[in-house]
């Protein structure tokens, strides 16, 4: 019997069990143009915060007592579509299930490279585009400019650590804890900042960069947005990718060097990938290369279990992962 | 014998009268490549303010003890310099003072162009500029937009609703109270918000913009920037051009909706008129016209004398003007 994690209410700040039930799947038999898989790697992303809420937003909300969805790579068990048979490796957005069942199109074949199956989740998926598109098109980074970029040991933030060094920049990164900052300093930053280690975190960013930043990769809002704003240079660009500070508190942003905005020329820019899907090949010529020559390290989390989707979901808001969040079925 | 403000001692908060000192110039001869020139109206803005401090911006602070300077226009009364001579009308930045002494290349002649001398601070000097450029270039406006402007009734809040509107835009202005809401309305605003009338400055912008903003040209910060934010559609664009709201206060900035950046992929852009100097003639090809053709209502404030100059000033900051801040000598 197939199973899904369903909507069962809205969250109030951090989602509790109350706002989850595992149901069951009814059987269905595949309708022409259709395929079944089987999952075997879920993605679990903080984004997935927002859909829980009922507002209007760049993906629309989960709906109440809906499978909820994400994204997944796993093998085809059964197909009734041309250019899919059992046994191909996808991966697709039907997460947050042991099974799914939809149309062809919906699903990709995942390309031979001899890489781990979940690193299409990661480094050479959503994530690896969102941190190389973030970085390159959003921020227009290059050789030279110095790049701070928050959440550093997250799944996203990983990536532009070792995008930003691969294309010759200088990157300071921010993690909690002794053990993320060695593990961000092996990623190749030049300098790492530990947000949990007591020192003010705009201090700790101004010993960092004397001469400022010219680039800042946002994946937390808050404190980091704010000291990034502090020591921006002239015509420092913003890629605006994430809050995380803010997805379950709801407090505002309060920010105390917003006026540097106008006086540095600054610019914040928000983006969301699912615009650049059409130029996934661009990321994947670039990219790809590097992954098979082994000059990408994949960090990953993974918990067991459909069942600890949404324990493994909470941790995203306490630091719980380093690189990609995954649950494995 | 000429006269100018020094700045006696750096302000907190609203500058008082100790901050400022009227002194008297020493006479001096003229170098050769010098012009003396007699101030007729000096230009009164908020981003002085800015200068008032000793912290690095995009201009440098003024020096304690020293002369201010600022916008002015004037008449030369002596000149040892080729290319200026005495009768000449001239605009320059040696202003809070009676007389200024300078090489010749730091004044430029006024166009002969039958419009008022002091428009040339306001509606077709930097004003105008800072309108135009922060409109057309930063926010990159154009015909179909619906472009939110705070301080509408303000120096270059004016220029932006009347700019916009001779371009085909549709445009919302915020001002404070009811009189200056009726001139914003006059120059041909669609909606106006009264943000002293009670009704929360959000609610009202929801109502004049059913549809959402694609534009909003900041002069303010504080809330007016938050309900932007809240209003903003996809992939709006800001144009930062100042934060009245936080200059003399030092308060954080609290944004409740800073989150949308991410999600409508937002762009806030920072801007210096000064970078755009060398594109003035752009400038005056498509305002120049309008101004000979008397479709620019040039509104402005004036007070006389020069003893006046501290109060001038301090009233920017509690909406005392509408248009252009000027002193006429």
């Amino acid at each position: 019997m197939a199973r899904a994690w369903i909507l069962k209410a809205r969250p109030t700040g951090l989602p509790g069990n109350e706002c989850f039930e595992l149901a069951d799947l009814p059987a269905t038999a595949l309708a022409d143009g259709e395929v079944r898989v089987r999952n075997s790697w879920l993605s679990v992303d903080p984004y997935m915060r927002g859909r829980m809420n009922d507002v209007k937003s760049y993906v629309p909300p989960f709906a109440l007592g809906e499978p909820m969805t994400g994204g997944a790579v796993g093998e085809v068990v059964e197909s009734c579509a041309d250019g899919l048979k059992p046994g191909d490796k996808v991966t697709h957005m039907l997460g947050w299930r042991d099974e799914a069942v939809g149309r062809a199109q919906e699903f990709t074949k995942l390309p031979s490279l001899g890489l781990p199956d979940q690193m299409f989740l990661g480094l050479l998926g959503i994530t690896g585009l969102t941190a190389y598109f973030g970085l390159f098109d959003v921020a227009e980074a290059k050789a030279g400019d110095t790049v701070f970029v928050s959440a550093a040991a997250g799944a996203v933030g990983s990536a532009v650590v070792q995008f930003a060094r691969l294309k010759g920049m200088t990157v300071i990164g921010s993690a909690g804890g002794p053990e993320k900052c060695a593990l961000v300093r092996d990623l190749g930053a030049d300098a790492v900042i530990d947000y949990k280690s007591g020192t003010p975190l705009l201090k700790q960013l101004m010993a960092a960069a004397p001469n400022g930043i010219s680039v800042y990769f946002d994946n937390v809002g808050g404190d980091h947005l704010d000291a990034a704003l502090a020591v921006a240079n002239d015509h420092a660009r913003f890629a605006m990718c994430g809050m995380i500070d803010s997805y379950n508190s709801g407090e505002p942003l309060m920010l105390r060097y917003a006026m540097r905005i106008v006086g540095f020329k600054l610019r914040l820019q928000g983006f969301i990938i699912s615009e650049y899907l059409h130029r996934m090949s661009e990321f994947y010529a670039e990219v790809g290369p590097w992954a098979a020559a082994g000059k990408l390290h994949n960090l990953e989390t993974v918990r067991d279990g459909l069942e600890t989707m949404p324990d493994t979901f909470r941790a995203l808001f306490s630091g719980g992962n380093t690189g990609k969040m995954l649950v494995r079925l």
